[in-house]
């Protein structure tokens, strides 16, 4: 509903106010009625919020933690192309099969599907992504970039780039982008991100970026298969409190606005920039993981288009468009 | 329904016969009921076969010109990937679109659509394809080739290489390519073919290739705006008689069969190479229109991935990678 910056701003009042503020005070500096106030009072409420009603002071919010849904998310949003439209929902089958249907549909660039659940999320080559409720951030994101389909990889790049720059603030040790675009901590898997694209041989129609970061997981959280393999904020952060997902989705969305308008403005060279500034591949000596079979290499550079440049054992070099790479030691 | 292998025999066994032959003796050689036999024929009638039925001789096939339909298509397919699954239609809004449904409900490569007539039919960059019933050729066939998104614009060029085929043994002269993909008879539009994609940032899931053929069409059949650079099969070769759908279109399957092959196995300078052999863009002055504006150059070459190489007036030379082009003189 078009009411979302009216609930925005009376979460603002009540924030600023600390105690009881009227029905009446509320309706006038909002300019409208004070059934409005009490509709959207019910939907805060719904959406978490607790906000206590009396009928002689008016309505009081208690303050604690934020809730994670559409307006804690919304309110922190600042960029100017990204979460132009945000719909969040308590569980899809996978938030970039929602946000396909919304852009067959003719949804603008920056329209963002968030859901505290994914029944069936996916990632990279048809796997699976395990989306519990409660534990992690399941985002997608549509642009509508003027590109060429060769040139979506660097998007793939900004968009760990972006993840980044939201997570370095935290001040977890150990972050770092394995190619082309696995957030790692450590060594283990926090975040993935799946790139889709729909278009002609030579202009993209849409791209959808979907983002899974795992946030408040304990160890016991995920399956035993990948325990040795993933890890969460949480388990590599601060390990007595949970992070506020609101929060970091907000930042990754303002982030995501900043490194695709950089994109936009400055062109590949300067997202790849970005992306080095992160990066734990480059340097490394890498095991390559293709159809052709496997093979050991250094990895050198990357190139502006995102393919990974190595040095193989016989000296030879070769770029790497895709597959699976496996950082040595 | 899987009994077409059987109408495909009953049609071949009707067509040696040249005069009446018996449900019986049918029923026999293809080792079904007379029931389904006589099931078939009514198939076939509907298709448009002139079949006559008499009850003490059998069945007679009239031998006229055949209709256009599945049967008289798939009967010509001789190729290994193409037609394995071929859906025939009188009219849907565009074959491209019932594809990509089809696509994404997990159809096999290989499948293709053909319309006699399309109801919303779609050319390059949103552009409207008028699609009458009874005068062209409508297609789209469906690919999944392990590919970059980088890599599908040289199946676009591969597309082009195959229609030229199926059509040089037509006799028309003046016949060629224009960058990237469209077929021109002496400058005149003849052939549109609109290549889109489906893919993660790195991995095609499919390629859809949509091709426009206008077989049929006398100078009134198209629309006054186009008249001037639009042509048909017809207009520009025999005037004096209707080209076999069925035949161009069954051929057209064939050669992009070929052609498919050839790139899956002997890479894409054979495209290109293919390309090459009928294209009327290189060597000639070009006008690019772009986002960037308008400019002339020379056509120099074309790089395996589909990119024209160009000789601007300032002796400087660039890439084009999209774009509209317009041969000069």
């Amino acid at each position: 509903m078009p009411a979302d910056d009216i609930s925005l701003k009376l979460l603002h009042l009540l924030r600023q106010a600390k105690d009881y503020i009227s029905g009446e005070e509320l309706s006038e500096k909002l300019a409208v009625s004070r059934t409005a106030i009490w509709k959207r009072i019910g939907s805060l409420k719904k959406e978490g919020f607790n906000i206590e009603a009396s009928t002689r002071k008016g309505y009081r919010l208690i303050q604690s933690e934020d809730p994670y849904g559409k307006v804690s998310i919304q309110g922190r949003i600042t960029g100017k192309i990204l979460g132009s439209s945000l719909k969040f929902y308590q569980e899809v089958d996978s938030t970039s099969n929602v946000l396909k249907k919304l852009a067959a549909e003719n949804a603008p660039e920056g329209t963002i599907v968030i859901s505290d659940a994914q029944a069936a999320g996916r990632g990279r080559r048809g796997r699976a992504w395990i989306s519990p409720a409660g534990l992690g951030i399941w985002m997608s994101v549509l642009l509508r970039p003027d590109l060429h389909p060769s040139q979506v990889q660097t998007l793939t790049l900004a968009a760990s780039a972006a993840v980044m720059r939201a997570l370095v603030p935290l001040g977890i040790e150990g972050l770092g982008i394995k190619w082309p675009n696995d957030i790692i901590i450590n060594g283990k898997k926090v975040c993935g991100i799946l790139t889709e694209l729909s278009a002609e041989a030579e202009k993209v129609d849409w791209v959808i970026i979907g983002i899974g970061l795992n946030v408040n997981h304990d160890h016991d959280d995920f399956q035993t298969e990948i325990r040795d393999i993933a890890t969460s904020l949480r388990l590599s952060g601060r390990r007595d409190s949970f992070y506020n997902r609101s929060e970091i989705a907000a930042n990754i969305i303002n982030e995501l606005d900043a490194v695709y308008r950089g994109f936009l403005d400055k062109g590949p060279e300067w997202v790849v920039g970005e992306w080095k500034k992160w990066n734990v591949t480059l340097g490394k000596r890498v095991r390559l993981i293709s159809q052709a079979g496997t093979r050991e290499a250094e990895a050198l550079d990357i190139a502006p288009d995102g393919r990974l440049i190595v040095r193989y054992d016989d000296g030879t070099t070769g770029e790497v468009l895709s597959g699976e790479v496996t950082l040595r030691e």
